[in-house]
């Protein structure tokens, strides 16, 4: 028996298992939130104790390490974590081998979850695929000819950084219109809150323009918007949101404005629209470049409804050319692909 | 000594080369135009005289061929040519063989073109790298580990069709705003036509809000632009571009948009600003979800300029994240790169 410890340090939680080289069950499983103050210490005290948890006295033969930040994969260590202070230049890699005497291994969630969707998920079978997290960011990994590909930095696979109107909302990068612009969940709820907090009347003429901006997007093939929800007055826009949160507006969240979408709110419906559409010309544009058989999709947004997967495959069919064939499908693994994918980072070593 | 005999199937030309494996000197070189009504008979007529002028009698080791359309890579099957009839489904590498008894390759011109530039130009030493040509299309060629990547299906390196202005203008493949579309020697020519056909007043009026389309980019860091020529009168714009051509519009090319460009013309400039404009954006896309090392650029329309390369260099510079670092160089095989390759693709067969 192989016994094989998989670590993932996320954004707001760590998780820690064990699982035998070969099976599709954990042996043990523990999760934990690492709560408002922490730091690379922190996490690495509960991670500590995680593991002590999840062994239970036993030696694992090999670490497979999931890290939520830019990771140099070659030495295993942290550049830094976009969520948690005191990760730069932590060499977790040599830190886990010192303390445990097992080879392990290292790599950012994206590159990680392409990896497990790859050999445990949606991916298995398909040696060139992009697998993409949407979530509060846009994030992909890559796998071609059966092994990820990193970039010669360690740097491939951001998708959510591609601009795909450069007439879009400006994004923290600095750029307009980046995929992670229009479909991350924290920038969908920034854009339902700032919409609703204008005063009313400049809002609704600011909409009907701004829609007017999204409707003006189906310059693609045969594109047309999302079928038209019921129209109700136009006072509708944005209520159902408002009621979702009880007005409290800083409630508003990705999840929020998917489910006020579904219930027929129109301005939910048209930031998730957009949220689709720029998924699709991204996906499209890679299919053109780098033609993979398939594309995984995970994250919390993908589970916004039957209309944001119809436009985004659409969307997705009309960006590609008619010679470029490839299958979108969703991720399985949830909130374990990090794991999963840190048994097969770990197995590869083996 | 190993004899390699390398072909260039082009769209409007022909050309058979033998030189001794690692040799960088051809042992004897042909090139000949096809003619007007050229089709696959003729094309294979007029290489099988080149290849006996070449040989001299000689036996060959290996074949490479480059061919100027999609080839199925592992079968050696031409699918098409998008330039001369009757190339459908013409089993090129089998022909080849039965013809010469050695071992054949044949794959699409810009892949071939990346792998030349990769062992014998611009690539040397990069073993990630992404080539692109720009001259009556956009196309490119992935080298990723050392080794051609062509996609699930051979479609991959398909920059052209990467839709960087969801507003822009139509491309013929239905799509608006494609690299092609924008980027093109054809298509830059047909809106350079287009603008002066148009009745001046009319056309002065139009120009100027396409302009300010062309100004609108800007939504990129920092993004300038290009520094503006001498502000002379109104009338001067599209005035060189008529005098280069003794006024006769259908004799206006990529190469005649350039030239204007350099002389000051307003029109060529914004054309030519919006084609490195589109470029760059590409090419910082792809940065971004692939990091490679190096862009090696090839193609007439590449020979445009400084303010073309500048431009160029910019944008891709501000839309690719500021951690992805990569470099941006010329070609240096010319109107060789497709032998060059086809040579290295023999030699990967020997």
């Amino acid at each position: 028996m192989t016994l094989i410890l998989a670590l993932d340090f996320g954004g707001t939680k760590l998780a820690a298992a064990t699982v035998n080289a070969g099976s599709r069950e954990w042996l043990s499983y523990e999760r934990r939130l690492q709560g408002a103050n922490a730091n690379a210490d922190t996490d690495l005290e509960i991670m500590r104790s995680l593991i002590a948890s999840v062994l239970q006295g036993k030696k694992p033969d090999a670490i497979g390490v999931s890290f939520g930040g830019p990771v140099d994969a070659t030495t295993g260590t942290v550049r830094l974590s976009h969520h948690v202070p005191g990760w730069e230049n932590i060499p977790l890699k040599k830190l886990l081998e010192a303390e445990f005497g097992v080879p392990c291994s290292v790599d950012n969630d994206a590159n990680v979850a392409a990896l497990g969707e790859y050999r445990f998920g949606a991916g298995q079978g398909y040696d060139s695929l992009f697998y993409i997290t949407v979530s509060t960011g846009v994030g992909g990994g890559w796998i071609i000819n059966g092994v990820p590909w990193r970039g010669a930095e360690g740097m491939a696979g951001e998708i959510g950084h591609m601009v795909v109107d450069p007439s879009g909302p400006v994004c923290l990068c600095g750029k307009r219109g980046c995929v992670e612009r229009l479909a991350s969940g924290p920038y969908m709820a920034q854009d339902a809150r700032e919409s609703l907090l204008n005063e009313p009347q400049r809002r609704r003429e600011k909409l009907r323009a701004e829609s007017s901006a999204v409707r003006g997007f189906p310059p693609l093939r045969r594109l047309r918007r999302v079928p038209p929800v019921e129209q109700t007055s136009e006072g509708r826009r944005g209520e159902i949101l408002r009621e979702l949160v009880g007005n409290n507006l800083e409630l508003i969240t990705g999840k929020v404005v998917s489910e006020a979408a579904v219930a027929g709110d129109e301005l939910a419906v048209e930031l998730l629209y957009r949220a689709s559409w720029g998924l699709g010309v991204g996906i499209g544009n890679v299919a053109n470049l780098m033609n993979p058989q398939r594309f995984v999709l995970g994250g919390g947004v993908t589970k916004a409804g039957e209309n944001f997967w119809a436009v985004l495959q659409r969307v997705a069919r009309e960006t590609a050319l008619p010679e470029v064939h490839f299958e979108i499908v969703p991720a399985v693994l949830g909130d374990d692909a990090p794991l999963w994918g840190a048994v097969a980072l770990a197995m590869i070593r083996l």
